[in-house]
């Protein structure tokens, strides 16, 4: 399986970034963006705590949280400047990108529509690579997301070390375990 | 780093298994170790149902949930008989292994003591050769949790696949993310 | 004690409603007010949907759920468009008064202002003598305002069955009970 | 409409209470009692906690919360010494007796049967005579609830008042909601 590089995004301004983002600038990252809509109630009870968690839980891993307003209704209502009311009022502090306006008469906005994506919130996982390995659309589980980050964050460091020489390469170094919450591990049998 | 193999576990009585359960038999699996006691509200609100979560979430992949019971209190209201009781009230379908009494004047039961649990709940995480890779007392996060299962999962399927010719060695098949949720999947930019 | 009648709501715009709504106007019934911004993450996680709950559980009851948009602060983005846009998206049916703006200088509202709201979410109740008989500053507990609820039900039903000749003023009828919730209502030793 | 005083609760053990508690006895005071199952996941999950906060939140008011062990399933596993731990681990603090096991052949409990309880939890609301005023089986809902209890406590304080001279009957005092939670109370135009 070879998968294409996706997309680059499509955005106007950045909030909580001093200079905006791209999916080209993030390689070597595993990169979790969040697209949603400060007006839609799922991303507001779900999503956007979710990825402020991951944000916060993995702040040691080569693994960014990006935010990406994909506004598709009620335009008049979620402008730059409610949405930076919204990020103030929640507490959100990752880097959020507002999605460029689509072409005349499309209410959908120009990275929502090449990605083809259904409705907020969606979840779409980036590996180091820039490929896009998973798109998730509703509430996504915290263990499946979990999961996913696991294998990509495991995958990077791979990469990482490729250039080494690995005398036992059935039994790769448990970075990943380690690196993920070195402060809560307790180790038995070592 | 090398970890030795995790001291094996020592019960009793098995529930919801044909036959008992070994770390040894489960070799070739991640397996994550719920410990528990049926009357520590803490296991009951959280630990049991996320293992229950992790099972069901995780049923195809190569990965066993395994419950022990490791009463350390109160064990004259928690027999056998309360915990099938239990079980069957709370709907707990994983297998579950009864942690065999201690040595006189040990409350502590002996897999308990032989890990150094420091109480309930305990989450163990042990890869495909059976060496424990995390241990953590309290409620125990999801994404973090997820995320060492997608580390040991993805370190699996390299193990399983180290025989075959591999051609792109920094190209791993992302055959972790494809088989822990293939039905939710939706994949853009193949 | 006597306490002398609230001062009247100030505002512009009603939704939700083919008519503004008054205190006076609503004089022989409970009500209760939910002071909320459209941007303030408690009200939208706890107070809002506690509104609606009251209303749909008490809706055969003497007793009116009524919003009031107090905005004292993010004034650009919670004009009347976001906030039909917000009440559209989470489903809020009851009817929502916004509160006119203050003089100038003055970033608080005028009712906010008139009954020295601390912020929000407020709760406020109203007996059916449109009397303010309590004003809560923060998420409210569903048991206490429940119990005020209950009191002031049964007291608006007292002051109906004033005119009648009640034999036995020591058992007055359950009614309060009865009509709160008939449907679930399961006696035995009648 | 005229209610006949409910039956006597028919109990053996009593737990958290120096001596047993009787209905009778209780006159006077408005009772909720809940009955449960100690292996029952929804009286675990939501019944007793609900409970404990009624216990908590009314405790100068006139009102008892009690508990009910009502034992009509796996008998073996929620004796008396498995109840005990129960409650302990649980931090439960009410006042909780065990229901009389039923005549030969019957696995229901005597009180369980007398007030014909669907299953548990199930909770049952007594004004201060004495009388049944609610049975609801199943979580009961917190506004609900405390709406029941409000309209309960109101009455109790006019039993008490009738003796002396009101002058403006239709003026109760507020006493209800001032005595339910003073101390959060914040009155505005008195």
């Amino acid at each position: 399986m070879k998968l294409r590089p996706a997309p680059e995004w499509q955005t106007t301004t950045w909030l909580n970034t001093p200079e905006p983002l791209t999916l080209e600038g993030l390689q070597g990252r595993v990169v979790v963006l969040h697209a949603f809509q400060m007006l839609c109630p799922g991303c507001v009870a779900h999503g956007i705590p979710q990825a402020q968690r991951v944000a916060d839980l993995f702040k040691s891993a080569p693994l960014t949280v990006v935010g990406l307003h994909t506004v598709f209704e009620h335009h008049e209502a979620m402008g730059p400047a409610s949405l930076r009311a919204f990020l103030h009022e929640y507490r959100v502090r990752f880097p959020v990108g507002i999605d460029a306006a689509g072409p005349d008469g499309d209410p959908m906005p120009r990275t929502m529509r090449a990605y083809a994506m259904q409705g907020t919130p969606t979840t779409l996982l980036f590996d180091a690579r820039g490929q896009l390995r998973r798109q998730v659309f509703g509430v996504h589980d915290d263990l499946l997301l979990g999961a996913e980050i696991g294998t990509l964050l495991l995958e990077t460091e791979q990469r990482t070390d490729a250039t080494e020489t690995i005398s036992d390469e059935l039994t790769p170094e448990p970075v990943g375990l380690a690196r993920i919450d070195a402060g809560r591990s307790y180790k038995v049998g070592n």
